[in-house]
């Protein structure tokens, strides 16, 4: 029953999602774009993954509304909580909660209903800010889950959970969506970008972004306030 | 930093969960409850929720709305599919895609925020419709997963998911549930009952609950349609 072509691919209009879905288009998946719509304050990467959702081609793109403001307990979801501008000790305060646990089980239900069993998330484990559900032996945990959790998983089916830059550093990353064809202008990945998309270029996801262009020795196209 | 004395408990407003808030509360745990309404056709569940949580005196109750009808393939959230009114072979077509697995994800995120790391969730593996999502398997995944997503389980953080009722027939559950003064008249545990509460007496949710009843030797206090 299981549709070997298909699979859900997790885009959130950054530089990693956007390269993770040129690599699942590039593998020859039929692509299933899925974003959310999370109550996150810098909600200007959702026209961006729309606008990539659509440049890719993908066979269908949901975007989902998950008021993680209700559960709070993040910079990213509670404006009375600053962006830190500088590196922080520690997993910094810009965590969600559970987030890539919630975003894997909406994606997880969705490849459940199209048949699928693949499913794209682009974390990193390299160039990151030490977020607990971005490295490997949690990947690994939520692939097991997958499988005892679901109707289709009691029926055979194995759940991979494809995370193709957990490896990778940032400029790695930057120069195999080059070698793809990712035209980097269109993705957004500041924690404060303004509604036009212009990046503030201190936050952690800026410096980790700014730094990948750097070191790969490639044009950065971010536009940035300043 | 953990708040030993807090719990996070999944309410739906039916028989189990009723069952399992009381024995929370009779662990001594400060209740947090949760709800969702995720696009069911029983949303008369909901209100029931409500009335028992505010009835065992919870600390907080929170209801998430996500609109699982968005992804479908389930006779609970798709009005085109009919609820069986009579036992299907293998699992049935109420079965919702990861829905435990996203009702866990949102206790486990608002447990990190709340700093407990209790969460209790009603599912039964003996008197049940076969949902994958119900098995101690799955019980013991999701629990060694949420240790590794989160900010708090990498700080030492060790999450607990309590099933209290999974090896219970469900006779017992209710027995456990009259010995600690659970009302059950208020409990909804019907996949289509009416907006006034009423039950069909015909779904699988209603045959099992009709038989605890019996098998308990318990005056059953629903109210059916018929």
């Amino acid at each position: 029953m299981t549709d070997f072509n298909k699979a859900i691919v997790l885009v959130s209009g950054g530089l990693d999602s956007t390269t993770t879905l040129a690599i699942a288009k590039k593998l020859g998946f039929e692509c299933y774009a899925l974003s959310f719509d999370y109550g996150q304050r810098h909600i200007t990467e959702l026209p961006a993954a729309s606008r990539i959702a659509k440049s890719f081609d993908v066979k269908d793109h949901k975007v989902i509304n998950i008021d993680l403001r209700q559960i709070g307990g993040s910079a990213l979801t509670d404006e009375s909580i600053d962006i830190p501008e500088s590196p922080s000790k520690g997993i910094p305060i810009t965590y969600v909660p559970a987030r890539n646990t919630l975003f894997l089980s909406y994606a997880l239900a969705w490849a459940e209903v199209l048949n699928a069993n693949d499913i794209f998330i682009g974390v990193n484990s390299i160039d990151y800010s030490g977020y607990p559900d971005c490295r490997p032996e949690y990947i690994n945990a939520y692939e097991n889950l997958a499988t005892l959790a679901t109707k289709a998983g009691v029926e055979g089916t194995k759940f991979k959970i494809h995370a193709p830059l957990i490896d990778l550093s940032k400029a790695d990353i930057i120069k195999k969506g080059i070698a793809l064809n990712v035209d980097y202008a269109q993705t957004v990945s500041c924690y404060q970008a303004d509604k036009q998309g212009y990046a503030c270029g201190v936050c952690d996801s800026c410096r980790f972004r700014k730094e990948g262009f750097e070191d790969a020795k490639i044009n950065d196209p971010t536009r940035y306030k300043n």
